[in-house]
């Protein structure tokens, strides 16, 4: 073949460089001079937010379960159901601060001070503050105008400070908020000192490029940290947060298996996936991944429900690779298909050889899990026959197992010759009885 | 109160003005002069990437009843296995081919003559071809380094035009290749007359920013159409999907609940749910998202797999509404807390009001829909009643509803003074009793 025209030749060998093998274009992006995707922090929200979900009922022995299992796991903040919600939701929250746990306790009320002085008393490091700002939330909800949330916030949050304790300060529904008033409340309550202003997706239907520019403007306009809350509606959480720590927010709120409100928030191991396909070093240094599947059982048989079959990471094909043209390059080198390692979460990588999407490669290499000696050539034999017999029905690993076993022993003793019935056009005999006989 | 120093007061009222009910916060971007957010189409690829999940194996029967499915849905292309994956798949081509559906038949084949012979004689309205360009694929899977990519995509490309259908030139493992071998070989192939040109993110890692930058980068390289092809192990398909067409990308592939490679690609439901968030019109002119759920049913069926519980519009709980202060609001305006419409999706909004995050609003609701006769100060008191059981265990609707109609029965007749033995604290007998029972 001559070269296409316009197609500008590059001398070049196939050989990939080290430069290529390290480095990360999934990295953090080196022009986000602000970003926090090697910084961040995770505010774990299972027993606030995700006792919204529909199915939650945690009694106080599971809370403090859950509780020391997110400890265990690394997380920075473990936040709890407002303390005036129901009188054992106050008893729980004493309860789980009395556990010592490492990560700081936080509880989560409406910016009022009925709420405000119960929730000091309960022993926890820091107060998450609420209110909805957008018009839809301050006509149908408390009916209050920016002025007054204004007023109350700085006496909530004076109040908080005074008792010693750490407070966030968060709009509600930010997205559909007035970008003057959302500044203007911010502004005010940065300077009276907050630890965090919080943005807020409530209704789940914020995208990245938007969250991007909100927390960058934030960003100039507070000196404090900024935390961010991102709901699942429209399947974006886990990239809103991404995006709002490149943006320069430091803190994401995640709950296990992102249970919450509707279909929930930015999930734990969801983000896990995402940060260290960016900064694999900062998330191993922090979080005790290979924990993270039994901390979504704990909670999924707390709220009864399954893991998902696509859940990130522990999902069960999460790892598992089929086509023939995967599982070839995947058996050469993992990286070629897989920049996630499974070892890192203690899991394995699965590849599905028993389908008509099969390849020689992937056969070859289970001929060579069985000890048997086949050249390349009878591998590519053997896997159209394999692939004959997928086109018929699903196979499982035993029946891929046989037709190799029965095609390597054929080798040893040729079969008789002669018109064999009911053989299906293209399996040998003893397929067609095995397809027969199902 | 005062004002707090340094907010700058403004004069407002409450009531919701019609510009913001009006406007979308969470429609185009006016500044992407480029954006195809209201102008974008759907691969469909539940028959091809779809077929290489773990799980899947379609009979003949069942893919034609599920290409007639996403037909009826209004898909604009289906894309299926290649024909030279096994003989019953060209086969199974053939047929789809024949059915006579509206949306136009693609199948999906690799860069070579071998593959493009077989796939123009099938009937198919137009070809994918893919073409693995990153160092990773080049040294790992085929070996070929772009110069001889470049001459192969010229031959099929050419060979594919002349029988007079479709043609996509894609790169695989996009954000993996060398930025400047990619703009180079889509600019050449772009000359030569592709449809569309493809970006892949095979190893599902990319981010929304990244690309972004990407899809305009491109954009300004090429005149045809772009279309992006995500995977989900970081779980940002859905989000890079919309980035994408900020971009100005044309065409998103999906499939049914993303089945693919490993956790699969970007799902059709969830893509619907965002784009529906920006552009309700342009999705409902289109796409017949009332046969959403059955078509989701249709093909976890035939997969085996659950919908999962927080799936995107589907998920059990996804228009459910649990803690009181999110119930008040949603009564008083379903927008408060919701942007999608479950309407739209021939689906019904749910208030969780048996628990203890209820609140009085929820209550009272269900007090009206029961024909019962109370006042705020008694829906306030039987409230308390209900959060005090719901403290003590998880409650169905039937619990709340038995609380309601004694408390408005004791209304009515008063119950006997005096102390009363086993009663829990808080509950009268008849919760205490029903309590003791369980």
């Amino acid at each position: 073949m001559s070269d296409p025209e316009g197609f500008k030749k590059v001398s070049e060998d196939v050989h990939v460089s080290n430069e290529a093998v390290n480095s990360n274009p999934y990295g953090p992006n080196p022009a986000d001079f602000l970003s926090n995707v090697s910084n961040f922090q995770l505010i774990e929200s299972t027993l606030r937010e995700g006792e919204q979900f529909a199915n939650a009922f945690f009694t106080t022995e599971k809370k403090i379960e859950i509780a020391k299992a997110l400890d265990d796991f690394g997380v920075d903040y473990i936040e709890l159901t407002s303390p005036v919600a129901s009188e054992q939701s106050r008893k729980d929250c004493e309860a789980i601060c009395k556990l010592g746990l490492k990560a700081k306790i936080l509880t989560h009320i409406r910016c009022h001070m009925d709420d405000a002085r119960v929730a000091v008393e309960t022993g926890v490091d820091g107060v998450d503050v609420v209110i909805g700002t957008s018009q839809f939330l301050r006509q149908y909800s408390h009916g209050k105008d920016m002025n007054y949330i204004a007023q109350s916030a700085v006496e909530v949050i004076e109040f908080v400070k005074s008792k010693g304790i750490e407070i966030r300060f968060s709009s509600e529904d930010s997205f559909r908020s007035d970008l003057v008033d959302l500044l203007n409340i911010y502004k005010t309550v940065d300077k009276i000192g907050v630890n965090r202003v919080g943005i807020a997706d409530t209704v789940g239907c914020a995208n990245p490029r938007q969250v991007y520019e909100l927390v960058r403007t934030l960003k100039s306009v507070v000196k404090c940290d900024i935390e961010c809350h991102f709901h699942n509606d429209t399947g974006c959480a886990i990239a809103n947060a991404y995006t709002a720590l490149e943006g320069g927010a430091r803190l994401i709120d995640v709950s296990v298996l992102g249970i919450g409100e509707r279909n929930g928030i930015t999930p734990l191991g969801g983000l896990m996936a995402r940060m260290i396909a960016a900064d694999r070093n900062y998330v191993l240094s922090k979080y005790k991944l290979h924990k993270l599947r039994d901390l979504e059982n704990l909670v999924a048989e707390a709220v009864q429900v399954n893991i998902p079959f696509n859940n990130p990471i522990t999902g069960f094909c999460a790892f598992t690779h089929k086509a023939g043209i995967h599982a070839k390059a995947i058996l050469a080198n993992p990286s070629t298909y897989e920049i996630l390692n499974p070892g890192d979460f203690g899991l394995t990588r699965y590849i599905h050889f028993a389908n008509r999407l099969t390849g020689w490669n992937a056969i070859k290499s289970r001929v060579d899990q069985l000890n048997l000696n086949l050249t390349d050539e009878q591998c590519k034999e053997v896997t159209n026959k394999i692939k004959k017999l997928g086109d018929v029905r699903q196979l499982n690993i035993d029946d891929v197992d046989s037709i190799i076993k029965e095609f390597h022993s054929d080798l040893l003793t040729p079969a008789p010759t002669g018109p064999t019935p009911h053989v299906i056009e293209g399996l040998d005999e003893s397929d067609s009885k095995r397809l027969r006989n199902e």
